[in-house]
């Protein structure tokens, strides 16, 4: 029996193997992929993201512990953008949500970063898939707020929370102009410290400066104490409504149809490209064009404009043939 | 007269411009990069990489005084890949170089990351290339050791030294496998502190357990005290030693055809994968497509294979004429 197949009677350790194929880029992973996808587009997905100490972990911890409550099966992608220096921290955290582990209800598993550019946010979409393809109504993406990873890891989530802590230094510093407009839903956790009051009005006043139209959504602010479970609830409800207004707005279609035409462009670009570097290291000819800009005879944009004009480039277009 | 004819005369500001259209992927920026190419292949690059803390801005610093008393002329490329949530500190660090800020024989600059994939260690190349065809004999690339950024980032360099402190838990697990790989020179800064000899001496037996062949480079491992600029001449000694190693055996040559082949790698994907996104906006039939994806009626993987099979990829493949 196929791996897909088997992960669609729900065997997690099938699921498992799948998983890490996709975090290894292995292209046994897109057959399976392929027999996955139409069961997907089921799930709710909810992005959290905020810097380290913010407590996510322990955030992410009691929203599986809320959502099971309700009967929801939940699903969690721990994304580590594993800085090569520094490590564990995340792993370590993964350890608190453990008491799940003996839930079949709920589904963790971590995703590293194997190097490839822009791979991060592709496997976390196809990690995605895969748990929406199982069933899980509920699927959280964590993210350590690192770079452009999690800007672009929230175009895969419906609703993000940014998770901020009180006395960061300055609040509304901390909360940079990319990752402000990612927020679906601004969460100060550790609420129960004294400078909570004041991290919720800058923020309040933040979005009130950005005044969101009429039919817009308007980003709340939320206080939460992750380790007394206080606010959780509040926020979950949070989660639901702005999923309700995804819906009712028709932003949900919208939004996945973003999601598709990008995963599309993803899937084309590491082909073209696949294809480029498979030519360029086979071709003599381009071998000479590489040699040749080594030695600064030639510029590299030139050269670059030479491939996709002459006869390298119509090879390259004849190379545009996968196959089936 | 052209930005490239100003910066090879020196204009600094002509060149911080252009720097700047660098930084924003703007498409003007080529033209003038074009021009400097044949420039370019003269100077000697260093890469210095480390985890947060390892004082690797008071070691570039120190780096930069001793090369100027060389009489050679400095560029340093501060790469910052500016986390959302965390910022300000790789700045402040910038300050501390600011003794040379009225050398004419230095020239300091930060690059941020704007979001595009892959685009961080383009960037840094080209913005060595800028500074490369100005005449600057050391340039020093900086990186905050943040995931693979700095491993690309090392392949710009033709020297890249690691830098780590004592104490910063286990040694030797602080250097992880990607980051050892990238090492020509280990680098224990502040080795003043009591637990420096333990973090050489593991270092070491690392070195020794990778034992590298015969003809192969044997990565020394230094100690400095960079706030005294202990051990910084033996460090800029050990790094000549690098470069002629390099040239001796016949690397350098290897070295800078493999630099030119992923620089022609990534221009080529980059323009693929403009012509995709474009043609994907653009065209009805690929609208048809997303739309489909998104309602589960077709999956991506398959998509794909159908723009590159069928007319649309011949569209593609003519779309694959870049104007001159």
């Amino acid at each position: 029996m196929r791996l897909a197949e088997k992960i669609i009677q729900g065997d997690i350790r099938a699921a498992a193997r799948l998983i890490t194929q996709i975090d290894n880029h292995d292209p046994a992973a897109v057959t399976e992929l392929q027999r996955l996808y139409p069961l997907t587009g089921r799930a709710e997905i909810v992005g959290v993201t905020g810097p380290p100490g913010a407590g996510k972990s322990t955030l992410t911890d009691k929203l599986i512990g809320a959502y099971r409550q309700q009967g929801k099966k939940v699903a969690v992608v721990a994304v580590d953008p594993s800085s090569s220096f520094t490590s564990g921290a995340v792993l370590g955290d993964r350890i608190r949500m453990n008491r799940h582990a003996t839930d079949p209800g709920v589904f963790i598993r971590s995703l590293g970063t194997r190097g490839h550019l822009g791979g991060l946010s592709r496997s976390t979409g196809e990690v995605v898939n895969v748990f929406d393809a199982m069933g899980y109504e509920v699927i959280i993406i964590e993210t350590v707020g690192v770079g452009q990873d999690e800007v672009e890891i929230a175009g895969t989530a419906h609703t993000t929370l940014v998770v901020t802590v009180p006395g960061l230094g300055d609040d509304i510093q901390a909360i940079k102009a990319g990752v402000f407009e990612i927020a679906d839903i601004f969460v100060v956790n550790k609420a129960d410290r004294p400078e909570a009051e004041k991290a919720v009005r800058d923020l309040t006043t933040l979005v009130g400066m950005n005044h969101p139209g009429e039919d817009e959504w308007w980003q709340p602010v939320l206080k939460t104490v992750a380790s007394t479970s206080e606010g959780v609830d509040q926020l979950v409800e949070a989660i639901g409504r702005h999923y309700a207004f995804l819906l009712d707005s028709g932003k949900l279609q919208q939004f996945e149809e973003q999601k598709s035409q990008r995963h599309l462009c993803e899937l084309l670009q590491e082909e073209l490209y696949r294809q480029v570097r498979t030519r360029i290291r086979e071709e003599q000819a381009l071998n000479g064009q590489v040699r040749a800009i080594a030695r600064r005879e030639l510029d590299p944009y030139t050269a670059a404009r030479q491939i996709l004009t002459t006869g390298a480039g119509l090879a390259l277009a004849k190379a545009g043939q996968i196959d089936p």
